[in-house]
């Protein structure tokens, strides 16, 4: 609509000159994966992709040139960002493989960890009442995150993981910060009673090799605003989290 | 909004007489069920629930009473019309039982064969980047169609499912019918190319106990206003199909 493209505009400008990203490009992940079973079933997950999306538009805000690769979700696209749309983790992989080198990542998707190891052609039937089909194999997907952070020439220079955790939020996340190789991990509590998920608000908690700082309670695009300010001062040596 | 006001106002008062279906009452069941492994997964399905909102919203302007229980959706209530939202089998079940006599019941839920054995308490962690957690065991969810089906005092005079079929659809939409108990089937392709499910078009086989008949490719809001065409003509007696 008119609105996204006059967004979409002062965006583009931006990205020549006079933002704080100005000439810096971002890319951010975003949204769940789907892995099919069969034509019709799929093994899900609760991320809405609302924390990603933020991100993206609050990257472009400061004038970076954001492409956002995005799993299923119901969401409005950013306007002036490159929006790649996929279904599965393979897919979303190759997606990031394509790419041409990034300034930052941030991986905000929530990647299934493991997809059925056959995608049966026809949907699966039930034949009777009890019937009950073999137990469901996993095979592990792609670590999207492990490979952006992985040392190589054309690593971004940050590299940021997310991680939804229920229970032991730091301390997990710090493992998973060293386990990936990632620069910076945004931690978040989606334990039973967060809200998190599909929800509006984040608590998060941002892990670095030097720091852990706990945020207060913030709205989605509260969050993502911070966490682009902070992208921006680390790009431009500002800062050394 | 005030356009949803109106049309409510329109359709209570459709209620009281005036409509080929008022004074009746009619169950829908729409939308997908989404069955947890642990607190962030799922094993969903590709159901958009748009043909059972449809149906609810054809119903309703007939006059009928209508109650719509709804898996997880993205789509916009039907006014007029009691939502009851659930998310899993086992919910709509609960639901289903909790309702007084119904004339009609049209269950256009996919609701899951099948859902996860166990519900792990905490998010199921990857230790390791090849672990791979147990094969997941699953268990037959309740047959909420049979169950409506099944003879019994508060049974509808109409009931009607549907059966969402890749392959050999007439053939298998029989076999549902008698398996389950129900006067109608309405057997839908959805195999790969057919575009189905999610979209907005709907490829229909009416099979009822004497007949079979094949319904043109029409939209989704067509398909429901001829099914509730039909509905009112059989709960009237001028047809005996």
């Amino acid at each position: 609509d008119v609105k996204d493209c006059i967004i979409a505009y002062f965006r583009r400008s931006l990205q020549q000159g006079g933002g704080a990203l100005s000439g810096k490009r971002a890319l951010v992940t975003a949204g769940p994966t789907h892995e099919p079973m069969d034509p019709v079933r799929y093994i899900a997950n609760r991320s809405s992709g609302q924390q990603g999306y933020a991100i993206a538009n609050a990257l472009a805000d400061l004038g970076a040139e954001v492409t956002l690769i995005s799993g299923p979700t119901t969401l409005r696209k950013p306007a002036g960002v490159a929006v790649q749309d996929c279904e599965t983790a393979l897919e979303m992989q190759a997606l990031v493989a394509a790419m041409p080198v990034q300034d930052v990542a941030v991986c905000t998707a929530a990647v299934a960890d493991w997809r059925p190891a056959q995608i049966v052609g026809q949907k699966i039937k039930k034949q009777s009442r009890d019937d009950v089909p073999a137990p469901l194999e996993l095979v592990p997907n792609p670590d999207i995150l492990a490979d952006i952070s992985a040392p190589s020439p054309s690593r971004p220079q940050l590299v940021i993981g997310f991680a939804a955790e229920t229970e032991n939020v730091e301390a997990h996340a710090r493992a998973k910060r060293l386990r990936k190789g990632c620069d910076w991990i945004v931690a978040n509590d989606v334990g039973e009673n967060s809200d998190v998920m599909g929800g509006r608000e984040n608590q998060i908690t941002l892990i670095t090799e030097q720091a852990s700082e706990q945020w207060p309670r913030l709205d989605k695009n509260d969050v993502a605003q911070r966490l682009a300010a902070l992208i921006s001062e680390r790009l431009s040596g500002k800062i050394d989290l």
